[in-house]
């Protein structure tokens, strides 16, 4: 494989004004999508380029912690930096100074995340390979070494890892076949923002009913009788076989958690998502334990979007608080974080549904969620990406949903390359959309 | 009490060139100690102060973050934003746009605190009492008013806060006599650094106990024959009385710190520090109870200067994985979030021993401590205050600690303004000490 050097770590402030449509608006995010977006500029000719989602106001805060953490790359070369994967990515979550505005979460980790992000579709990249093949066709030795198992040892140790690995070996060319002919199960959240007028829920439904969906996602956490009438409508829309999911963004508290989802019951979800703050690792497991009583074991609890690192999954997972993995491929550290995680809930039994939308998570979390049904998890019972129909124009390989599925992404990388023109057009704020 | 308008929102980025000297360095943090420093400019000719420590590197993303924080002050008197306690400190935490950068965590909410800090300094300073003064003499329903439950209420709601209040109202009389008498005790963390050889930590054990010092902190997570070593050395100056505590800031893995305390207990520490990752409440709870066990009961876990919000602390106290609550003034979202964490330390029965040193830690905290001893913990028993004596001289009214104890402070204010000179002379990149 051809390696490249780093020269530079080029940062854009981009931003979509989509605040005024209302789209993407819940409980408590209102913003405008935006992404802190790098190119890596290389002695190759080919780019490596990474992204973290952001939600409007702030994203210079994250483009400045992007710079913060460049010289950790700037200069090396690929093969250097995946000489050894772990001190590479040791070097950026655990810098002796910048691990203090963490450590591991929130601007500085999202932006750890970016430029881990970017490494490794510059690697896909050189290798000619989508990144889910490159992960795909790595060794059991090799994708144990990109895990940090540091703080994870009570969970998962390297033995683990490798036994999950091994387990999932056979079948491999029969799912890579099942993938390429029907593509990886989706679900859509675009039909029930809190932005949306009722009317508009209903005709939304009712066009994804007729686009093929099976699965489709509502917001709740207005007030419980809005969120009673909506899952109603959208209930009645999709028939008694579609799956509803059910998406509290954290605006409850725990015991409200487990009143509201005492009537919520009623329409059958498949999940509650964020039914309380994302740090509360008991209260999930109290919640779950509650709807899981509800529902006669058929609701279960979600979260993710927002889980800051590893040892929070670790804790969800082993602890038995979730019932469904929503790993984000940016609010971790890139993809040694992700296989961590994919490598624990396999572990211990819970199906992986990627979190997406906002900003590139659809063109990210394909690969993600294909690498782990080839390699790891090894089964689409229960797996689906989450899909939302914004923005993907933007990006220079988007993804192509039809029929209620992902296709196979087949360009090298990782897919979150912007077009030139949309960076130039909505680069914040001197870009021609923002002027 | 006379209002101010706040005008503008100065911020400067501070550092102190301390990493040379090895000062502070400890088994993951080796960092110039800088901070994030903001003054409120007024038009009552009062400013107020606020600032959160960092670690050199990185701080002009907080710097970013407090500017982008800043329109939710600027503009505001002091009596408008005091007439909804939480509704002002939720317009900061729960900013639509922002808070999807932490939620609640990392650069984003010290961010918040150093602003909700500097607000609280500008109230206190037109009161003309200083922090600990005005919270104390604020009544019980105005103290419950300045907590947000929100996400607390299945471990304490407003009827616990106010009988927690009303239950330490006796005796009040006297715990404030017997402050302005002895102060409040301290402990100090200069004797063991790990950067510093055997014979400076014997020297500076030694220099402490004759300064009167009864309780002292070391680091660990070094090698495990290192650290043995040195407490052997330090158990030995100090004798069997005086109060050993380890600190391992969050190098261990869970059942690694399990063993290295197995050989640790032997010095009869009184509580080990952090001694895995900061996130991870379940194993915490694992090694609080196997410390127990080791000890017969006399060792303890504390952590907390990293915890991220009020729900990490709501989860620590609530299933016993902490025996020590060392809140951080500055991690956390200002006053109103490190009331709450008071009051669900008192509710669990959990000692609290804020965490300081850093940049004006000390400076804060002793104002939290002694409101904590006046009207919600009650007691000395097990209490006491980190002490480190770096940088106070660049403090306009700095720390007094005398005997092993701090001195009541007497001025208006949360004691952390910056010397002007200070500020000129160590302001990065720009001021003398830096170009």
């Amino acid at each position: 494989m051809p390696d490249a050097r780093i020269i530079e770590v080029d940062v854009y402030d981009v931003r979509f004004p989509t605040a005024a449509a209302g789209d993407g608006s819940d409980a408590i995010n209102r913003g405008d999508y935006s992404a802190t977006y790098i190119e890596l500029r290389t002695d190759a000719g080919v780019p490596g380029c990474g992204l973290t989602f952001t939600n409007g106001r702030g994203n210079e805060i994250t483009c400045a912690a992007v710079r913060a953490l460049a010289h950790h790359v700037r200069g090396r070369t690929v093969d250097e930096l995946f000489a050894d994967p772990v001190a590479f990515s040791r070097s950026i979550t655990a810098d002796v100074q910048l691990r203090w505005l963490g450590p591991e979460k929130g601007v500085i980790h999202m932006a750890a995340g970016a430029l881990i992000n970017a490494v490794w579709d510059l690697r896909a990249r050189l290798a000619g390979k989508p990144l889910w093949q490159l992960l795909a066709e790595l060794s059991t030795e090799e994708l144990v070494s990109t895990v940090d198992f540091r703080h994870l040892t009570d969970a998962l140790t390297p033995d683990d890892a490798r036994r999950l690995l091994e387990r999932a070996e056979p079948g491999y060319e029969e799912r890579l076949a099942v993938l390429r002919r029907d593509g990886f199960p989706a679900y859509t959240t675009s039909v029930g923002w809190l932005g949306y007028p009722d009317e508009k829920v209903r005709s939304l439904t009712r066009e994804a009913v007729a686009a093929g969906w099976t699965a489709v996602k509502m917001k709740v956490g207005g007030s419980i009788e809005d969120d009673v009438r909506r899952a109603g409508i959208i209930r009645a829309e999709i028939g008694p076989d579609r799956l509803l999911m059910m998406d509290a963004n954290q605006v409850w508290d725990v015991d409200q958690a487990i009143a509201n989802m005492a009537r919520l019951v009623a329409f059958d979800p498949y999940w509650i998502e964020e039914p309380t703050h994302a740090d509360d690792v008991l209260g999930h497991a109290r919640i779950a334990r509650a709807v899981a009583e509800q529902s006669g074991g058929r609701c279960r609890v979600a979260t993710g979007e927002v889980a800051a690192n590893r040892v929070i999954f670790k804790q969800l997972l082993a602890s038995g608080a979730i019932g469904v993995c929503q790993v984000d491929a940016c609010r971790v550290a890139g993809v040694g974080e992700v296989l961590a995680t994919l490598l624990m809930a396999a572990k211990f039994g819970v199906p992986v549904c990627p979190h997406a939308g906002g900003v590139g998570l659809c063109e990210y979390v394909q690969h993600l969620s294909i690498f782990d049904y080839l390699r790891i998890g090894g089964s689409l019972d229960g797996r689906m990406v989450e899909y939302v129909d914004h923005l993907h124009e933007h990006f220079t390989d988007p993804v192509v949903v039809r029929d209620g599925c992902y296709r196979m992404p087949t360009a090298p990388g990782y897919s979150v390359q912007l077009v030139p023109a949309s960076i130039a057009r909505f680069a914040y704020p001197d870009g021609p959309a923002w002027r």
